[in-house]
C-alpha cells in the first residue's frame, strides 16, 4: 500500500457526498478503461454540482478535463473531487493537475494517491506548488477496492485475481463425469458475464477446453459497451489450440505453454512460454506475464484442479462462489484439488466480503484472511 | 393440508396489524408450548387492542382466556384474532369456544383451523353456532410456519424434521479423523441453542456420541424459560449407554435399539425398540414413535451418515446448514454419506428459504423442492 498524505484532513458530509458520487462515476468505466484505472471527478461549489466526468477508455480524455469543460467559468474557485490523483505527466492527454491550475479551481479531495510511477504524489505536489489546498484520503477504502486490478498490478506487478466458481450445497464443481451444466441458475450464469466485463482476462485450463467448451466471452445481453477480456488457455503441451469454442466470439485469445511445447504447424494463434516447474505452472510467472500485458483484473474459470493451484500457491485475492442449493453426492468433484488438510489449525481460512440471493442461487464474495493487499 | 373455511373474507389492514401481533405473542410460546402449539389472541375494538394473551406451557391458561380476563368488559363487542382455531372440548382448562361467547365478543378472525381431531372445525362451529361472525384464513401461511412441528404430528403422524449441519464452504463436515471442533464461529454455535430450543427432541446418532461426545443439551445464555428437549440416541447395540455427556445437563435421554439388543446389567436408562431393515434404523418408525410420544419437531444434530439417511429416506423437511468460509480440503469427510448421484438429472434439489450472516459464517434454511407440507 502506498501512504496517504500525511495531512489527513476533516472532511465535511458535502465532501463525502461528493466523493461518493465521483465514485459512483469512475465505476461506469468498470468495462472499459483498462489497462488504466477507473477515475471519475465532480467539480462543485459548495452543495452545487457545476461539473461532472469520468474516464472512459484509454487514448479518451480523463474525468478531470471532461468535468472542468462541463463547469467552465464555474470552475474558478470551486473544489475538485476525484477518486484518483491527477496526473502529472504528459501521456495521450495533457496533465490533468495543469489543467486544474489552469481553470482556476481553488482546492483539491482526492481519493487515494496514483502509485503509478509517472504521478506517485506529483499531481498533489504541482497541485500545491501552484496554492490549490489539496486535501486527500477521502473515501480512499472504496477508491482503492474499485480500482484493485489496476493497483495489484502496478504495486504488486501481477494482476488481481479472482477465481470463480459454481458450488452445490455439498461443495461439489462437477460430477465424476465432468459434467458441470448447470450447477447454478440461469440468473446466477447472467451475473458472471458482468464480472467478466471487469476482468482484462479470462483464464481456464485444457483440461476444461476439452470439456466443457467454453466460449468464455462476455454477453451482458444488452448494449452495454465492454473491452472484451482476453481468454487465457493454460495448456502446456498446445493440444487444445487447434479446438474449441474458446478461439470464437470476437475476443483475443492467448495459449500459456510449456518452454520445448511447439505450435502445431498451421494453426495461428498467440502464444507464450512460461516455466514449468514439475510438470506444473508457475502461476507467478503467468501472473507476472499478463501483468507486463496490462492485465489488470484476472477471473480464473477452471476446474478444481487449477482453482486449487492457484489456492494452494496463496495467489487468491478474491474467490466468486455461486452457492446452489444442490446436492451432487459424495461421488462428485471436490470444488479444489490438492487441498491436503490434516488438522483444523491447517484449514483454510477466509472471509466473507458479501453474499447475496441471485435467483435462486445464493453469491459469496470472499477474500483470504489476512486479506490481499490491496 | 386442512382445508380452509370456504367463506373467506376480505380483511383490513388492521385486521392484518392485529393478527400479526397475535403471531408474536404466540411465537413467545415456541420454547415452552410442547407438545401444545403456539396459540395468540389479541382483542380488539377496531383499532383498540382491549386484551392479548399467549399459551405458555400445556397445563397452563389458553391465550384467549388471558386476552378475555385482560379485556374484562371490553370484550363485548369487540373482535378476536386466534392465530388457531379455538378449542370446542374441555381438556386442561375449559373450551375457549364457550369462554368467547360468554364474554360477548361479536366476532371472531381465525388464521386457521385446528387440525387436532377433537377441534377440527368444532370450535369454529360453536361460535357460528352462537351468532358471532368468524372469519378464517388471515396469515395461515405464517401461522402454519409457525406451528409446523404441532401440524406435521397431528397431520402426517411424525415430527417435523430440522437437519442441522455445519459445513466448509467445500461441503465438509468434518475431518477424516472426525474432527468437527469447531467449523462454525462462536455466534453460529449459539444461534443453535435457539433452534434446539424449539424442538421437542435432539436426535443424534452413536457414532457421534462415541467420537464428539455432545451434551446435546440448550444453554441460551440468558434466563429465557425453556422445556429441554429430550436426547434421542439411534444405538442399534446400546453401546453407549453406559458413557458420554448425553446422559448429563438435567434433561431426558432416550436410547433407540434394534428389537435384539439388550440393555447392559446395572444401566439404567429409557429406551426403546424400533425395526432395523438390513442393518438400519426403520426411521419412518422412529419418527412415529416421536409423535407419539408428542414430539413435534425433532433437529437431527449428526455426523454425515445419519444425516444422509434421513436425506436419501425423503424425511428432511428442513435442512439448517451453518456455512463457515473455511476450506477443510478434499480428504475430509462429505456433508452426507450414501448419497450417490450420477447424473444431474438427479441431483437432489432445494430451496433456500433464508440466509443470514451469523458473525463470521453464514446461515442457510432450507427446504426439499417440491416443499414439504405442511
Amino acid at each position: 500500500m502506498t501512504g496517504t498524505d500525511p495531512s489527513k484532513a476533516t472532511f465535511s458530509a458535502t465532501d463525502y457526498a461528493m466523493m461518493a458520487r465521483a465514485l459512483r462515476l469512475a465505476e461506469r468505466g468498470a468495462y472499459t478503461t483498462r489497462p488504466n484505472p477507473m477515475v471519475g471527478c465532480v467539480i462543485a461549489q459548495g452543495d452545487e454540482v457545476v461539473g461532472t466526468g469520468w474516464h472512459e477508455k484509454k487514448g479518451g480524455p480523463h474525468a478531470e478535463v471532461i468535468a472542468l469543460q462541463a463547469a467552465g467559468e464555474h470552475a474558478r474557485g470551486a473544489t475538485a473531487y476525484v477518486t484518483l490523483e491527477p496526473c502529472a505527466h504528459v501521456g495521450s492527454t495533457g496533465p490533468c493537475a495543469d489543467a486544474l491550475i489552469a481553470a482556476g479551481v481553488s482546492r483539491v479531495v482526492g481519493a487515494m494517491r496514483d502509485p503509478f510511477p509517472q504521478v506517485d504524489g506529483a499531481g498533489f505536489e504541482r497541485l500545491r506548488a501552484a496554492g490549490i489546498t489539496v486535501e486527500t484520503g477521502l473515501m480512499e477504502a472504496q477508491a482503492r477496492v474499485m480500482n484493485r486490478g489496476f493497483l495489484s498490478r502496478i504495486e504488486r506487478g501481477r494482476p488481481w485475481v479472482r477465481v470463480k466458481l459454481a458450488t452445490s450445497l455439498d461443495g461439489r464443481s462437477a460430477l465424476a463425469s465432468g459434467d458441470s451444466k448447470w450447477i447454478s441458475g440461469e440468473p446466477a450464469r447472467r451475473d458472471v458475464q458482468k464480472w467478466r466485463a471487469r476482468a482484462g482476462a479470462l483464464l481456464t485450463g485444457a483440461g476444461t477446453v476439452l470439456i466443457d467448451d467454453p466460449q468464455l466471452t462476455v454477453r451482458l445481453g444488452d448494449e452495454t459497451p465492454f473491452v472484451p477480456p482476453v481468454r487465457v488457455v493454460l495448456d502446456p503441451g498446445l493440444a487444445t489450440v487447434a479446438r474449441g469454442h474458446i478461439r470464437e466470439g470476437g475476443a483475443p485469445t492467448l495459449y500459456v505453454h510449456a518452454p520445448d511445447a511447439r505450435m502445431p504447424r498451421g494453426v495461428e494463434a498467440d502464444h507464450v512460454a512460461v516455466p514449468v516447474h514439475e510438470g506444473k505452472f508457475d502461476l507467478q510467472a503467468v501472473l507476472a506475464m499478463l501483468a507486463e500485458r496490462g492485465i489488470n483484473e484476472v477471473q480464473v474459470e477452471a476446474g478444481a484442479t487449477l482453482a486449487g493451484a492457484f489456492l494452494s500457491a496463496g495467489l487468491v485475492d478474491e474467490l466468486l462462489l455461486y452457492v446452489a442449493p444442490v446436492m451432487l453426492g459424495e461421488r462428485a468433484r471436490p470444488l479444489f484439488d490438492g487441498l491436503q488438510i490434516d488438522a483444523m489449525a491447517e484449514r483454510l481460512t477466509l472471509r466473507i466480503v458479501e453474499t447475496r440471493r441471485i435467483g435462486t442461487d445464493v453469491r459469496v464474495l470472499l477474500q483470504p484472511e489476512p486479506p490481499a493487499s490491496p
